[in-house]
């Protein structure tokens, strides 16, 4: 308790590098290879591969969608100096759902038409886009943003990552549609909530940059 | 035998690392896509998942721990300077130990009121603290500490494994109650003695302070 | 849109590193461990290995082809200086591509005659390649090559992929011949086009060294 | 083939810890949980992993065994300056032994009383071992090794190679007994002679020290 918790930024984004890495890779065990009757024929293997299409669609979707949340968490880690306790239960939280993608990818691969896969699926990414931007949000109230990056560079990324969840929201309006009618509302609210708590940060920047014109120059 | 045995820091704790972050992915491994005879059916999946809960629970209580053990050993393995031959040792059979850990979980994610489950994942935790401590003390004990760490923070530390180590022993006794008293009474009676010696090694701390008080100056 | 988006090359670097580490690994999954009537019967168990022998070689092949791959992007990454999003999207494209590979692998090691199994093999190789040459050939475009590589390396490495490309290119018009002549056929033409453009390459890398002799001394 | 191949070292050593670390974590997977009857029978899932036993046995041994080979590699090749392209070549078939591994631990562990089981596992341990000899011995024929490094200690290091390769000739004796005597003959044999070059090397050793004594100084 005498000392801070502080832990190296380096090191940490060493553990999310190679657990997206393996994530990533797993996401191709889900791609099975097909028993054969004839093993020489070419038009079953073929008619095989085209029922695991789907499958196979769905692995390199996935990888993207892990791509990308890999590019948006380093481009966010990066701005952060240090690691303290909340940001890195963050990080291992941000983990553990990036590490079960893979089983909701799987599930969604092998049974495209089930709403329960879907169910599973969507809210498994909107975790991980909230997760995202709640690490950012607590760097950026725990002051453990990194001197070099401006106070607009710092709300821009919270911006965006506002922005982010509220696209997320409004897109999976036609999924929750297939479960409830009030829960596809409730989501549509929030993703406009959010949008406007987004616009209104711009208001906030743009009128803290004009009460400190000497901190920006 | 002429030159000692050393090896960087860096290069084991990348090799940590990346044993982390895979045995942290192979647990969701466990978690298998269930057969569906409805391919369609919502509500099978559903229940096919619900059948599953109680694995996909034990995938994120074990990631959460792997994930403080990581943490943990990087917090003692920055404080230490050099590896030496006693300290890799540990540090392969912790490895060995964490890699056996998805084995342990997806045991008793499978069979979880099973007795014999809880008496390979429990023991298993136990050894991965006391394997744990075992680095420290030896680390302590050979003086491969880092010199910029004070005498204090580093019997802090030790106090702190200990603390861990009786803690643990502590909460197990439920489990070895099952299994049989006197099991039991011995890991209680363990557990006390640990918390005391960790009370004596603050008293030692204090007493080494008053002695040499121009050391923490 | 105000700041342009760019990643360190490092940062980069350890995703592709660990990808391929995972996908070199995961390639010895699909050797599996045969099933035995007589579990002590020596000339049982080397009779099924030697049934596997195609999978054990297909392993083996395609590891030296993973490595090939590695060394390759390699050596081409660490002439980029920075990677923007176009590079990072030639990268994730290969990483996927490299990670589907395992399956691809796996595919033909079960079905090693059968034409869809070499249909996946063969043009999975083809792409990755050429992934890696436009990987190449856009960051040669946009400026990104780093300033300690002379033109005449970065020209002669460019060359040198191109001409990769063209000698997959013949090699794989046996395949194409056993699917449709005339794919064959275009296949050949399109390898001597490659290869003419890797030449036309020369003479002009030849011709700008003579405009401005200066610069390479 | 106007610019010679080098690589950083720093780069390989990456992929060559990311490689041992899923070797690693992979042997694990071979440990299945077993199928019960009772799910809740304590006594029959004690059998289970009873018979398992010998599984989980060689799953450690196999873990231990491929720790020591890290460390092996790792101290050899920290004494290399650059990697070229031979021993690049020597590092890519080590690691595709090393993945190979896992499958041949499994199929010890699975059948531990078959020959051709034996017959796999043993000949590996030596190919490894033989491949680190070589990858020394190139090192040093083509002068890669760091100028830190004095000529003693350089041959110190390949002597102590030499003694592993025979030591491990002399212990699969018995193994290839089983085979054949003569195979075992040959196998004595050349441990023998592999033991009366590393003595040679001594005696080489010596004489150079005496020879340049100024070097040493």
């Amino acid at each position: 308790m005498s000392t801070p918790f502080r832990m190296h930024r380096a090191r940490v984004e060493t553990l999310v590098d190679g657990v997206f890495a393996i994530a990533m890779t797993i996401l191709v065990l889900e791609v099975k290879v097909p028993d054969l009757v004839d093993q020489r024929s070419a038009e079953e293997l073929l008619l095989a591969l085209w029922h695991h299409g789907y499958v196979i669609a769905a692995y390199f979707f996935s990888f993207a969608m892990l791509a990308v949340f890999w590019v948006w968490h380093h481009r966010l880690a990066e701005k952060v100096r240090d690691i303290d306790l909340p940001l890195l239960v963050c990080i291992v939280v941000f983990l553990a759902l990036v590490c079960f993608f893979p089983f909701a990818a799987a599930l969604l691969g092998r049974y495209p038409l089930n709403l329960t896969a879907l169910l599973v699926y969507v809210p498994l990414l909107g975790l991980i886009i909230f997760v995202q931007t709640m690490f950012y949000a607590i760097a950026i109230r725990r002051k453990l943003i990194d001197e070099s990056v401006s106070t607009e560079a710092m709300l821009l990324a919270h911006q965006r990552n506002l922005r982010g969840c509220a696209i997320f929201m409004v897109a999976s309006v036609p999924t929750l549609l297939r479960l409830d009618p009030f829960v596809a509302l409730g989501g549509a609210v929030m993703g406009g909530l959010i949008f406007w708590r987004a616009k209104r940060l711009v208001c906030l920047r743009d009128k803290r940059i004009n009460d400190t014109p000497t901190s920006s120059k």
